[in-house]
């Protein structure tokens, strides 16, 4: 008899995500005159760079020629994007990352699923609330938690990042083994300092812990005194592994393209105590389970780092991040509690009341779709997130009726 | 103290694949005047159709324009790609499968790979050998074997694939839950009948076991009466997963795009004998983990299934299939036995002697690397693999080397 794995039945059977889809769409149909904004969704709304459509038609132009055809290329990534997330992303902000350390993939989020596989069944995962939820659900599918009771998993340890802590987790009052961290965070928007990062790093090391750090969103850093990286913090190397996507950076989240760091001098440990390099763990599992990224989307990702490629993403993100300027002004005018929307594209707003409700009423009176922030977690309760990727024309128009109901 | 997963240490530290790359290197680097052809490695060398790269032109250039730009798409594939699977795949075959069973995804690799996270720890696995060696490492990564004692994992149930079955495993003598069947072969090239992939679903059917089904060489079958999918077989979509790739079919190695069709019928049990649905479990994993296939590559795997797509697509393989009989002839000419080569890319040849000493010969003596079978089990022992993927010119030229060397 063929058994399931029935950890899948821990996790919530309806999703909130879902949820929120079925009433958006429960509405629309009942109201087929009035146009829905959303600002709920974290999907980017710009074309790409034209830098990364060139390099694109140039490399599919290979792709259809004998002579520079190419088949299977290393799971790991093509050396030329390798050296350029290398040079560009870490040595030019004097991170010391080799090129043989970086690990292309199509997804952060595949990536931050992924990367628990290589660890054991039994180690303490801190988790923040609130969180990504690829992060919680993937250690729930791997059995590394019990039931699901009142939003909280047992077996995990959560860091709760409130108003009280700036959005940015304390240090764990129990030991801990695994930490995951997202700076600029999703879903709060919340940036950490280079003090906040070094505290971690400094807990890591002493506690034999190790750090998965997603960077997804860090290229929407404007304040030059914030880290981009965690490699940015002296002995990080030693006790993290990050994560990067250009989903959100370029424009790539129909495009696919990501890649996660596994510094050499990181290791893991048996039972026995023996220290085990998650570099060679991570590219066994790399290469086993996965035949690398598209060529031409490789291709599209190195044109990130040229001169152009970088400015035109840089003019897309300002733009971006305009428009959360926009939805931050029109939310803090009305007295509501915010954070993020500054070095960050989310907004995360304290409504004082349900979120659910809170959101029912936006929809409703302003046709504007918003994200209740249990969706993130228990600490998401009496939240909502606001995401500005959208165009300028929406966010504004979205403002214009929120004005009216807030 | 951040524990790593243990079952890594039960793989071979030093992959038989890889010491055939150092021994060609070692060689090459010593004999630089020397051109050595490749006949090891699967991987095709022929361009992509024009219809698929006229199709990701246009994709790339939606993508560059806000009007057409396309964000995350769904993570099961677009309807377009999905339709068109289930209709020239398996309705035009007479297959009962519906678009919403087909999950895309960037690889067949990724998805035999990934499958077994829905299934329980404990249960049998059938294995047969000669095999792709990812069904079996995936497992054993996962914790579901113990330790590998002369070339096989402790806790598999092997299914011997020899000149004595015609290389399609018998059913097992003891009870299984989950069979690995691959047909057309990887690596022998060998075919299943009708008949006999009746009596694996029969098998199926009547011990609730679970066939997963690798077909992603069925573009290479030319014999009418064979089947291209488990799925023309009644009662297969209760219990039957089955994988497909655009990579041998298409030439989309490079390019990354293939699927899993998971029928709503198919089910799993719990320990207590509740049936679940697999479409259920491996949606929640398939769209927890990741997140869809790259827009332009998913409008260049349906340009396949346009009349010049497929006749493109045809043309190539056909041609490959003259390579494959050019190397048949070669070998049979000089009185060893083999199989595959007719409906399927590789040839499976008995050496007679030790595989890695035929290895080295026919390197040394001949420039042309050739795969050891023991790469792909223990059953390989006294075996090669030789693989069609070449151009005709390399494939004609290896194959008078090899005639003064046979």
């Amino acid at each position: 008899m063929i058994l399931i794995n029935e950890n899948y039945a821990k996790l919530p059977s309806s999703y909130l995500f879902s949820e929120i889809a079925k009433r958006v769409k429960t509405y629309q149909d009942a109201n087929p005159d009035k146009r829905v904004i959303r600002l709920g969704i974290g999907d980017v709304t710009q074309p790409l760079p034209p830098a990364c459509i060139a390099a694109m038609h140039k490399a599919v132009d290979e792709m259809g020629s004998a002579a520079t055809f190419r088949g299977y290329g290393p799971e790991q990534g093509y050396d030329f994007l390798r050296e350029a997330i290398a040079a560009n992303d870490y040595r030019a902000r004097g991170a010391d990352i080799d090129a043989s350390e970086i690990f292309v993939s199509d997804g952060a989020k595949c990536d931050t699923a992924n990367i628990q596989e290589i660890f054991g069944q039994k180690i303490k995962i801190a988790m923040p609330d609130p969180v990504y939820p690829v992060y919680v659900e993937t250690n729930v599918m791997a059995g590394r938690t019990g039931r699901c009771r009142g939003g909280r998993y047992s077996g995990l340890v959560y860091l709760p990042c409130t108003a009280e802590n700036n959005y940015v987790p304390d240090l764990p009052t129990e030991p801990v083994d695994l930490i995951y961290l997202c700076f600029p965070n999703n879903p709060t928007g919340s940036t950490a300092t280079r003090k906040q990062l070094a505290r971690w790093v400094e807990y890591a090391r002493a506690n034999k812990a190790l750090i998965l750090f997603d960077a997804a969103y860090e290229a929407f850093i404007r304040d030059p005194t914030i880290p981009h990286s965690i490699y940015e913090i002296e002995g990080a190397r030693d006790v993290a592994i990050e994560f990067r996507s250009f989903s959100k950076t370029a424009g790539f989240t129909g495009t696919r393209c990501a890649f996660a760091v596994v510094p050499k001098s990181c290791v893991g440990y048996t039972r026995k105590g023996e220290a085990v390099s998650l570099h060679t763990l991570w590219n066994r599992r790399h290469t086993t389970k996965f035949n690398g990224v598209s060529y031409p989307i490789q291709r599209a990702a190195e044109a990130v780092y040229t001169l152009e490629g970088s400015q035109q993403i840089q003019a897309t993100n300002d733009f971006y991040l305009g428009n959360a300027r926009i939805i931050r002004e029109t939310i803090a005018e009305h007295g509501y509690h915010l954070t993020g929307g500054v070095n960050g594209p989310y907004i995360w707003v304290r409504t004082n009341k349900d979120s659910l409700n809170f959101f029912d009423r936006v929809l409703q009176k302003a046709q504007v779709v918003i994200t209740p922030g249990p969706g993130f977690g228990l600490c998401g309760k009496g939240y909502i997130r606001i995401s500005a990727f959208n165009s300028r024309e929406n966010v504004e128009e979205a403002m214009a009726r929120l004005r009216k109901v807030l």
